[in-house]
């Protein structure tokens, strides 16, 4: 099934929001409803294929197949840029511009590679794509030269399952839950899930360095990865013999959260783990962010570290937003102070004695256990946000989320000084927002910081947002965070990563991609700058 | 203190070996003793300093105080090379080839800046000496021009403790013991415990991505470290904002185990722990490797994780080696079997629940308790293997280590393939070794191999080793092993690392290294061939 066009997800699962929202919409935040765009895809007539008869000639031998080169507006209109809420809107505008001449479909890592050359040898840049579930530009390529989306949904197979050393080698194509399916048949899950889990596919996990719902009990993504193998310009790249090596820098880590201008992924070795006999999702309440921080700190610092471990503040646990479902509940309390989802997964026997422990690890750090019901919320709605975000776009609302991550003892601050620039930013303009927050990942030595923020759109819904946006970021590495903890850097992020790791950083990420990409063919100025 | 020029560690330790041995060896392996090299540091006589004025001049002026540029025979003579096996055999012998045009002594980040600077416009390179402790080759660069060890000692402060975030910050020169018994008075550690703890130091953990006999539970070194700051050629990187980040590559990661020839690590901030209350270490028994070996994988699948957790095979557990004080006691029982040593540290409650679950796990590996004085053992003589050493070597005996890792399922073949490697090759020329293994650190999906051999030296000791080592190397590639798991790849393993990465692997990191270090100034052919 192909993504909504214009929002989030499968069509099927869209839902308006209840009345209540729409009245709190008004009422509180200004939201009116607005002209929408186009009503169809096919609405939309974008600029003709600027393909090359010698570059498609060489494109369709690549992929050997016809079918395996699309030139038409669908397909086309499907592969414009990603999932940003300036992205919807663009799209919703009927804006192609940043539309690709042309869908590529390798089959196999020789078909990546075979494409790779055709677009050195004509001028043609390549953009890798899995879910087009990017959220920060990485699929929209700075560059004056037409460009493919090199789609690798033809690369969807599991290639070997090592049960004694717990490994499983993956096709970069297969989604979150295809990928799962395929491991669960065999006893085994990878325990990523993401809140883009249905679509995101595993080579954009890998390439953009994804963190999931349980990372706290299974790990971020690239904390799973143990092999990579990579398609460039310039050839092959296999890494991974063991799971850890005194064998020079750590290439992995290289190719990890290139996000396509490295290299194509064409599979990833990843860690498995036994399918959990056991899960079990609690809620529990602290009487403040602060408190709850600290909680999950210890939690993490000491253990015993639950599976999932999530902490929504004050604003956020107040509008339900912890679980989508039930936002415009009127049963929520009217001081609810900041809810926790703590789950814990894996055999009966230490799941339960995981959870005993923790829960007087919890009790002391003065939290109240409030039961399974809100786990059960929270596990029900934890794919369902970004549904959300098309139901408040569509009532007129602006709606995005940012995230970051720092060390603990930065958190207190980065915590204010985001709020305080979203908040600042858009009274300034006229429209004062909502914004939430969660801690969704959990560090011994830190934590990641997740916004959420809802607004009226102002006049103009995209100029109105670029300052508040670049103010956010500001503000992110003024308080010492990083610009992204799972979102990546794309070409949204890209100026504040310079900052981040410094003019040296940089050029030797250059220097990489000039040696892998002398053309410049992979993703033109997404992640890196272009030199 | 300085190390002993001309073997390892506090001359004031060195022990022969006892009779018993010096028979074993005469009677099993056809030890006969040898001549010796030159008996004082004094009777060397090495090649006369190669700098020019200008570069003397320039470097004096880098390092701004006078006694920060050393020329001396005796300063020069112990930077010479490091510790490998053939590195001491050289030395002994009075060869000093690879000595270095002088020592320079940096007092601060900046200093190496300029050191680096003046090195790369007077044509001499520089290579960051640590420890000293290199077993691979790592602090002779394969170079025509002069070159001097940048002696990193002068660095050697706790910059900072975060006890919030549980993070220090430390500055490379700090020696291990120096680093833990300035974080041991905060209430700390690092818990990274090398057998060249004694002497090495926290940059080179990080250069050389080092891994302690604790990893288990404290992990490796790389996994550790969170920020680093480095001076290059072209400027400083500072990296590391928080614990994990989806803001590209993780240039961490390619920092690690780049040995110096990327750049000179200035500042390591590391993950801290609570000093434990309780630290128990105790001896297991299992009827053979693969039995030991199955239960080692099972607590690094399935857990409770102990802190300490190796496994001697049959030689090794015979000989004693894994208890080296243990060495030619007569009471050693003569069918052992394979000899574990497992380890607990935490807090009293945590290390005690740990224990009891682990112990379950042991016993339903079949595993048989033998107690604590097995464990207090190892922990008497953890790092003194390498005083043994120097003994075989004084008594003519011939004895290096070597290591690799894999994943679990290819660990049997590897064990294999590497002992009939060694044994072959050295039983081919005319002297059979003996052979012994340990796995000495475990990952949820794989494990380290360490050898030691031992045999008699041969014609010419050197000549004798170099096919050896040559055939235990390919044989690490062919049976899937990495070509280092905590050593390194320095000049020694150069060729196989190339191949175990690739052409397109190491044209990555001869770009980032032609960025960062345009003159070639960083130890020039360690690591990275020189293109």
């Amino acid at each position: 099934m192909d993504m909504l066009w214009s929002g989030w997800g499968d069509p099927a699962k869209a839902a308006p929001l209840p009345d209540s929202v729409t009245g709190l919409l008004r009422d509180l935040l200004g939201v009116t409803p607005r002209e929408s765009g186009p009503s169809a895809l096919t609405d939309i007539e974008p600029p003709a294929p600027a393909l090359t008869d010698e570059a498609r000639t060489a494109l369709r031998s690549a992929v050997g197949a016809p079918e395996g080169l699309r030139e038409d507006a669908e397909s086309r209109i499907r592969h414009t840029r990603g999932k940003s809420t300036p992205d919807l809107l663009r799209i919703r505008a009927g804006e192609v511009d940043d539309i690709p001449a042309a869908v590529v479909l390798p089959g196999d890592h020789d078909e990546v590679l075979a494409v790779l050359r055709a677009c050195a040898d004509h001028a043609v840049a390549a953009v890798p794509f899995g879910g087009g579930t990017s959220v920060v530009g990485g699929l929209a390529p700075t560059t004056k030269r037409p460009f493919v989306a090199l789609d690798l949904r033809g690369l969807d197979q599991l290639l070997a399952v090592d049960e004694v050393s717990r490994t499983a080698t993956l096709q970069p194509g297969l989604r979150g839950p295809q990928a799962e399916a395929l491991l669960n048949e065999k006893g085994w899950t990878l325990g990523h899930f993401p809140q883009s889990f249905e679509w995101a596919t595993v080579g954009g996990f890998a390439a953009a360095r994804s963190s999931g719902q349980a990372s706290a009990g299974y790990g971020r993504f690239d904390e799973m990865v143990l092999g990579l193998t990579v398609a460039t310009p310039e050839g092959t790249l296999e890494t991974g013999r063991a799971p850890r090596s005194a064998a020079g820098p750590d290439l992995r880590q290289l190719v990890l959260g290139s996000e396509g201008a490295l290299g194509v992924i064409t599979a990833v070795t990843v860690r498995i783990r036994p399918l959990p006999e056991k899960r079990i999702y609690e809620g529990w309440r602290f009487a403040s962010f602060e408190a709850g921080t600290a909680a999950l700190r210890r939690l993490a610092q000491d253990g015993p570290r639950p599976t999932v471990l999530r902490l929504s503040d004050e604003s956020e646990t107040f509008i339900g937003l912890a679980q989508p479902d039930a936002i415009g509940d009127a049963e929520l309390p009217q001081n609810p102070g900041c809810m926790a989802i703590v789950g814990y997964e894996g055999t009966e026997e230490e799941t339960m004695a995981r959870r005993a422990v923790a829960r007087e690890v919890l009790i002391a750090c003065d939290g109240e256990y409030i039961g399974e019901e809100p786990g059960d919320r929270w596990e029900h709605g934890r794919y369902n946000a970004p549904y959300l975000r098309d139901a408040l776009l569509d009532a007129g609302a602006f709606a995005e989320t940012l995230e970051t991550a720092a060390f603990w003892s930065a958190i207190p601050g980065l915590y204010t000084a985001v709020r305080d620039a979203l908040t600042s930013t858009l009274t300034g303009a006229g429209t004062p927002p909502l914004v939430m927050c969660h801690i969704s990942h959990t560090y011994e030595n830190g934590a990641s910081l997740y916004f959420t923020v809802v607004s009226a759109q102002g006049e103009d819904a995209l100029a109105h947002w670029e300052p508040v946006k670049r103010a956010a970021n500001d503000a992110i590495l003024a308080a010492g965070g990083t610009i992204s903890h799972h979102h990546g850097v794309g070409t949204d992020h890209r100026d504040w990563y310079a900052r981040e790791i410094g003019p040296l950083g940089i050029r030797m990420l250059q220097a990489v991609k000039a040696e892998v990409d002398p053309s410049g063919v992979l993703s033109p100025g997404v992640l890196i700058p272009v030199r």
